[in-house]
């Protein structure tokens, strides 16, 4: 199951980034739902490099080809391959590390597993795998929404010390345009501003910052999530770490529900219509693992880039003492990019346990 | 796979808590191990409800027995069942709720889901079904200390807000009989004081506490942990947000890392005998989700316990406003008895990831 | 997933023949279904040693369990675990073979791939583990029957020599208490006298018997099975070769097929109503893998059993060469006690390909 | 899992015949194995339609790429993609086709799955889509070979009536030049004759002709296989009923077995140097569903092709009857070219069981 994801929606990813390309098999979408390439295009474009003055300027014009699985625009049933070819490899810069592991890079822990040291260093830990991720998770995100009207919408809400909080309300009508109307893709103008100014004073520095990215799933039915081991929140928390540079997961009330009281933090009913809904929502949308009907809200906390241009003393793999100075071009702060990540892999997690839930019960 | 988890060492549980009993079969363990049944009864008792003045008094007094799988103390390599019976059941407590979903419960959730209204309520939901896991974690720890000397150590680090910290020296040395020296499984004595305090407090109030539970693996090669989807931080972000009641989950700098600079971070390489060690552990044990040869560190945050004592105004399946007084007896936290489920789901992870490892190079 | 079987209806077993019990785990039965413990029982009769003069007299009197999933009778959608304690065990019979592997049973195969020379000799391999499939198999085709109308029958259709052959018509009329009408569950009264004569005559040679069983399921509607590797009819042969003692798995024409041209064998359609059926089913109503509406017939030839009081000259672990005489008593023939376990396999089979079917289109 | 197979050694196929191309992706390959490129093309020329007069003279000129997983020749322990793409279509010859389901051919069942009626016709059910199987297989075997020495052979040894029996010698001396050294692919010169006549008068007929493939496995070290469900014999039985027209698999003595006696049936054992083995094999090298270093014998009934150029009264969608004659060029037995699609199937089933087998005990 490394590189594989899903029960009946399921994702199988390939390639490394200076090997041919990067792609993903999609098993298990249903037959005929409409899925458009402009869309899988478009979550691709904003997880691209070079995007803005804040990412590298790398430009690699990635385009996904479909190879199989669709027919005048509709899915077969059959699997989903979609690929993107690399280009503009300048495997040069990386040369001078080849002794060196480096530090809270994948280079060393990789060695130790396969006993081989490669010329692609970390091989699949590189953030171009995560191309793949978005382009299989707008596939599911395009199911998602047509067959239940889910929308799934991220954004960045902290950069180093720069924290934004949006209140309940705001984050039901948050649209993908109030992301994406600043370059740091944190819907409140004035804190983006903040988050600029301190990826630039970080670049400027050659160092990189960490950050904060949250999520919402909104019209997520009552009923989805298994119990005791596939629960929602649980397979969250599982594809939200499995993004490279990820340090922390919090669904709904997070490391807060530890300093609460049972009585603040219960979320108590109250009559909706014919349903009933919670005055509260600190549980995050998901009770017992299983979805509410209330909208999902999770956090992911991202180290800094490990890759930086100021000088570090370490040790090569003799364990000499050596000072490793960063030549590549990286971002400063994976953020802005790593939002469409954070919706792909939320929409193949909810994809798989949509299906999942058909048949729970006669 | 949602009773089931791990590829080789695979565990399924069973049990509701209102039924014949709980229990589970653990599948793929090697032949040849010793397996002690009074270490697996001795985790038991430390999850058993009614062990101290802060849990609830009553007595399960829950035996193990297993059914399967072992012979003369030695693991066959067929499955281990291990099954604890139920007993001491007051349903009557129960019965006012039965029209009413508990508010943070996963009555409401489970009756969407599966379409029925049952008098099991939550059905595998109970927190009685961590037992299973708890049993079949024990067997796991035993196979990874007899086979690869893996130490798994989990503690109570915060309570309400009553927070400790320890050291990386601290935790290098701590000991499980550390852990047990006060009831509330907090190593630092006049920490575990005050955390004491805070939960009779809110017994008192007829409310309850969450908090957070801290643990390291000790002694973990490097290589374990597959890249991509099957990551070990990832993994055990999934095992630990499954635990009822789990919120956050942080892998050693966890959402500190948010704020923190690159070349504050990163780990950097020093000589350690003929290998190499990290100068700091911001990793947590982990790069590119393989373990690096440090000790893998990890916080779950808990909520408080939903079911209290005091009154609360929410509706019931038909949208009218009641007030629930919980009368049935819970503990005002749960923080010191989940600590060797903790302990448990870390050591199905690692039995799962140490036999994947197996064969990865030639 | 050594002892698991199912993606979405799965079902784990456990215990060896020599330890306290066997039993199943089935995980992802929907709710709300109604499942008789008596039908359970039923179909562990038919599979009960001493049932009739052809099979060993050793009476266990299996009693099922049922441990969880069940509430008034009714499905929780939470794992039904169940159980059949072991008893009557004489392991002094087989005392004298410790150091000898019997020919064709699993000891000399189970001591290489586990490096451990257990009491309990080929552990899992022993027939007493299908009492776990047949318990489990009820469950599945109890669901079937009442959310489907499927029926599922198998057959002994061949003992040594003696062969019979049931036109398309009288395997669509065929019922249960045909086949028990005989105490070989051969529904041709002739045949089955004449195996009868055969395998008491084998029995009063010490010798055993191999022969077939055959199986219809009925009304399983168009469109189960998945494409490629989760075909209908290869899971069929893997869950049939893996009952103890089968070598061959055939789909409708089966091996004759080998013989025949295109035009003989191709099944043309004919209007049914609003529907197309075929005219012949040489197909066996599998076609890519996918039910195509017509009965489901296959065929399992099973070999002699190998435990036999005929003296063997074989050797031991040492290569020393040894006499061999099996004391136990055993069934000469174990065709009539497999017919359960037949139709076990393809409910399980068949209730995990018909829930994953759910929302294979929009 | 529709579209994959294996637990450690994992393959995903994907592609249709109509699209850019098919291809498979192989996760759990060790690091370090080399592999090389043109084994895995000459494999593929093998299956190649057009390569003798046996066959469909269409010639594809399939092109293996390899999309990631490897460097300088060795694999890197990542996923390796594979790909093929498709050219020569001639999507003409299937128009008339539209609106009637070919007999015997997957039509049917695919549109009751799906609900939707693809030009692609049988989408997945192609033959095409076994070139992937093909690859991915020769990438297990050479693994296979380098890693344990195991040899994988198998051959044409039925067509229609024509049968050829090769003595336990013979098939221990068998090589894949003998195999390949008639177009028939059967290593009886004389018997190929006969068979390649019978082709070529069922293909002046219009018709076609099934037949048998044996295959052997060679120096397969005793203990591979799991008990009870992932048994060799019952994971070799799923994947070559999974072939496009196989209708049967038996292992060993097969349908024989039904015949005889346990005294003739069983494998007695006699020294072999310091190890056992044993006399006969009528088990085909598994016992209790784990290899005991005998050599893997299997075979594999196949149908006549179903698209045959002879007139078919049949009916179309609406029940109409109509005459269908099939026009596409196309293979009057496809058993020849079957030949490394067994071999490959094989060899991926062994690949995933040899890594299992690791730390199957301590």
């Amino acid at each position: 199951m490394s590189s594989s994801f899903g029960t009946i929606f399921k994702t199988t990813t390939f390639g490394e980034s200076h090997g041919t390309g990067v792609g993903a098999v999609v098993d298990g979408c249903p037959a005929g739902v409409k899925i458009s390439r402009d869309e899988i295009q478009a979550q691709l474009e904003r997880r691209r490099p070079g995007q803005s003055r804040l990412t590298t300027p790398r430009k690699e014009g990635d385009q996904v080809e479909i190879l199989s699985g669709l027919e005048n625009g509709l899915t077969l049933g059959t699997p989903i391959a979609l690929m993107v070819r690399n280009r503009n490899q300048k495997p040069g810069d990386y040369s001078q590390m080849s002794n060196i592991p480096r530090p809270s890079h994948a280079d060393y822990s990789y060695r130790m597993k396969y006993g081989i040291n490669s010329q692609s260093g970390g091989g699949r830990a590189s953030a171009r795998e995560t191309l793949a991720r978005v382009a299989a998770g707008s596939v599911a995100a395009q199911f998602l929404k047509s067959a239940f009207g889910v929308e799934i919408i991220a954004w960045v809400s902290q950069v180093g010390p720069v924290e934004m909080v949006l209140s309940d309300t705001e984050v039901e009508n948050l649209s993908r345009s109030d992301v994406d109307a600043t370059v740091v893709r944190c819907p409140d103008l004035q804190k983006a501003e903040l988050m600029i100014a301190a990826i630039e004073k970080a670049a400027a520095e050659k160092d990189s910052l960490g950050g904060v990215i949250s999520c919402v799933c909104r019209r997520v039915p009552a009923g989805w999530g298994e119990p005791v081991f596939d629960k929602l929140d649980a397979l969250l928390a599982y594809v939200m770490i499995s993004i490279p540079a990820a340090k922390g997961f919090a669904l709904g009330s997070g490391f807060n529900a530890a300093t609460m009281t049972g009585s603040a933090h219960n979320d108590c009913f109250v009559k909706d219509g014919a349903k009933l809904k919670t005055k509260t929502n600190f549980s995050g949308g998901v009770q017992g693992g299983i979805s509410n009907g209330q909208p999902i809200n999770f956090s992911v906390a991202f180290k800094p880039v490990p890759t930086i241009g100021k000088p570090q003393k370490t040790a090569d793999y003799d364990g000499c003492e050596v000072i490793l100075e960063g030549k590549g071009r990286h971002d400063p702060c994976v953020l802005p990019r790593a939002v469409p990540i954070v919706e792909a892999m939320a929409a193949l997690t909810l994809a798989d346990l949509a299906l999942r839930q058909q048949r729970s019960n006669l």
